[in-house]
């Protein structure tokens, strides 16, 4: 599908993230107002509460399922709903359309400067997996050598864990360096301090748009997936080190988790689908993919000491996973777990063979072995007060990208 | 607190789970009628949707917050709400009210008997611990060598991890035996089978009744919780066994946590506080207990084949835990992760130093390798099809108890 031209100008350019193709969905407000649904076009938001409200754009023509400060009640709606939206507002905002329909898409939409966004749907549950070999093989190395670099089930299981939906907060909200259970490996006791380990997770998060009782496939998992963001998974190594066995990360990934404020539709992602890699070891037949299922996503963060320019300190693609989000919900799903519309699975940190594709700090730094130079002549292991961390990804068309828009945290000190 | 007459003949034997002493919050329902919230006392269900909405006992003068199919709105009240309305419940249940009174109650109230019940509150998120040293122990012994058996964390954190509040379901809901992915020790692959030792965990729920946003004291932890039930985490030990490691169980235990009905409020249970037991180790300052914050509540199991006589398979008590789920919530917050009402927080299996006090099958039978023989003759290692497990607490008073109900649930066989 080749680029889809608008009459909103703001939308056509080549690094625009929101050109028509690519119609996002968000929860914003302006100044004192209410929070509505909002879908990003340019540098404007459509108020997609107004238009429904309106009776201009109805996803649902019996309930107001916009009327709500998030979208989880039009993914209910499920798949043919989805596309019948998606087919109505495009056909609004494309190019030639009605001069009548451009006036009214101005009177209910408003400047994205002007508007502050909040988290785009109620999270249900969350949970976060772990599944980029090249993530896992570098932890694995660090925490128990290179030779038990890889947990025998990697290659069979989308390793994954429970995390807590409560904590996931929207790009831009002011993080605080968490206390938690320190010991290092030389102190005789452990101590309750603030993390000196506190580290990022660039990741890719599925939402989940059908509710499910029962295993489903992977064919099935990948019609169930409505949409992405970018994800940030805060994560304090020092607090992990000393809790995360047997029972697995808990308080050191309770802090928070950023997300981007824009949903991604998979519609919007199809003409980037791509495989996922040739299997190492052969996958029990639940797990197989039957077509491709990742997406050619580029994805880089960006680190800014307080008052500071930006270092670029990672590159990679989300076409570097192991295991596509279909392949994870069908394992999710594989114990009779039911799923729940606004459910959000994370990916796992996404690194790639080279140093500078690595997503985590724990990595780029190696442990904090190997300190990284920024731009400004500063170094880094960890992540430091008042650093702003940005998560940015994009899918590259001719002519066009399908942009995510950025997640963006800044670390506060950690309180008294 | 001595025992407390009703009115209502039914509530003052010794052996009534539901005395006037207890007043524990439900949902139910009558034929095809509404989710209504009720209080049990006696053989009677009071309907307290009902009589807040006729105006006789309100929780909050401005808003009904029982007209819901949950306990959540109540929740949300607070403390002093919470002791306002069991003082006038009370009040209205005592022997020797006025007629008109006790009129009324009848009105508004049905036979237990003729009554479904539902799950009694929306449950925001799932946490499980793992907090009682006999069970860690035994555990560890059986996974990781008698050296090995207690990992060097756990004298100094209450281990946890999210586990899948949309698993949670009401005692009596039939459960499928999960398929998941299993290897044994002598197996060359893995296979995706019908789990062949699943599992119950005898453990006390613990439910968030007011929210938080920072870390709090154990203290202040004690006061945000609302009540407790009695939960059953089925557990698929063999699924467990191959993936739990690095990061924790997940679809082992994510078919199904049994509760029982009636929420049994920390008002209640106040007569029987106990403290947890001597520290092995130093706690950090953040754990410390400021009081006795358990509570002596006898626990037991029954296992029944189909359409066979119950076996008692575990007697243990609420008393062993390690941790109090007042130190388990104050854990739960101490990295700033976000508690809301509703949250659910499992105490972990709860086991006591004798072979009848385990509170899994997996140490009941040591792993399989010492099968129990049930009082019909045969022998269990684990869950058989169509077993019934029914897991029931009591506090003992002077001449009355403190009675939870039953959790109870009937495996069925895995789907085709």
């Amino acid at each position: 599908m080749g680029f889809c031209r608008s009459w909103l100008d703001s939308a056509n350019g080549r690094d625009c993230d929101f050109p028509l193709n690519n119609l996002p969905y968000g929860v914003f407000s302006v100044g004192d107002g209410d929070l509505r649904c909002g879908v990003a076009i340019g540098d404007r938001i459509v108020d997609a509460t107004g238009l429904e409200a309106a009776g201009l754009l109805r996803a649902d023509p019996d309930a107001d399922v916009l009327d709500a400060p998030y979208w989880n009640d039009f993914m209910e709606l499920g798949r043919n709903a989805w596309s019948r939206y998606r087919a109505a507002l495009t056909a609004m905002l494309a190019d030639g359309v009605d001069e009548v329909v451009q006036d009214a898409i101005i009177i209910h939409s408003v400047p994205m400067a002007e508007a502050v966004l909040h988290l785009p749907f109620r999270v249900s549950e969350f949970t976060d997996f772990y599944s980029s070999r090249h993530h896992a093989t570098n932890v694995g190395t660090m925490f128990r050598g290179a030779e038990n670099a890889l947990p025998p089930n990697w290659l069979h299981i989308p390793i994954g864990y429970n995390g807590r939906a409560s904590s996931v907060v929207v790009s831009g909200t002011p993080i605080t360096r968490p206390h938690g259970q320190i010991k290092g490996p030389g102190d005789d006791a452990p101590r309750f301090a603030p993390s000196a380990r506190f580290d990022i997770e660039l990741e890719l998060g599925a939402i989940i748009g059908q509710a499910s009782d029962r295993p489903i496939s992977v064919a099935e998992a990948f019609e169930n997936i409505f949409g992405y963001v970018i994800l940030n998974d805060w994560s304090a190594r020092d607090v992990q080190a000393w809790e995360y066995q047997p029972l697995g990360p808990f308080q050191a990934k309770a802090t928070a988790t950023t997300i981007s404020p824009w949903i991604v539709t998979a519609a919007a992602l199809e003409p980037f689908r791509t495989s996922t890699p040739a299997r190492a070891e052969p996958l029990l037949d639940y797990l197989n993919e039957p077509g491709p299922m990742l997406y050619d996503i580029a994805l880089e963060v960006g680190l800014s000491p307080d008052g500071g320019t930006e270092t670029l300190i990672c590159q990679t693609n989300y076409n570097e996973m192991y295991f596509s989000a279909a392949q994870q919900l069908a394992h999710h799903t594989s114990s009779g777990c039911p799923m729940r519309v606004g459910d959000l699975l994370g990916s796992g940190t996404i690194s790639g063979p080279e140093k500078h594709n690595r997503g985590s700090l724990l990595e780029l730094s190696w442990g904090g072995k190997e300190p990284l130079t920024l731009d400004t002549g500063e170094i880094r292991c960890f992540v430091e007060d008042r650093d702003t961390l940005v998560l940015r990804g994009h899918a590259q068309g001719d002519g066009y990208r399908i942009g995510f828009g950025s997640c963006v945290g800044t670390v506060r000190p950690a309180s008294q």
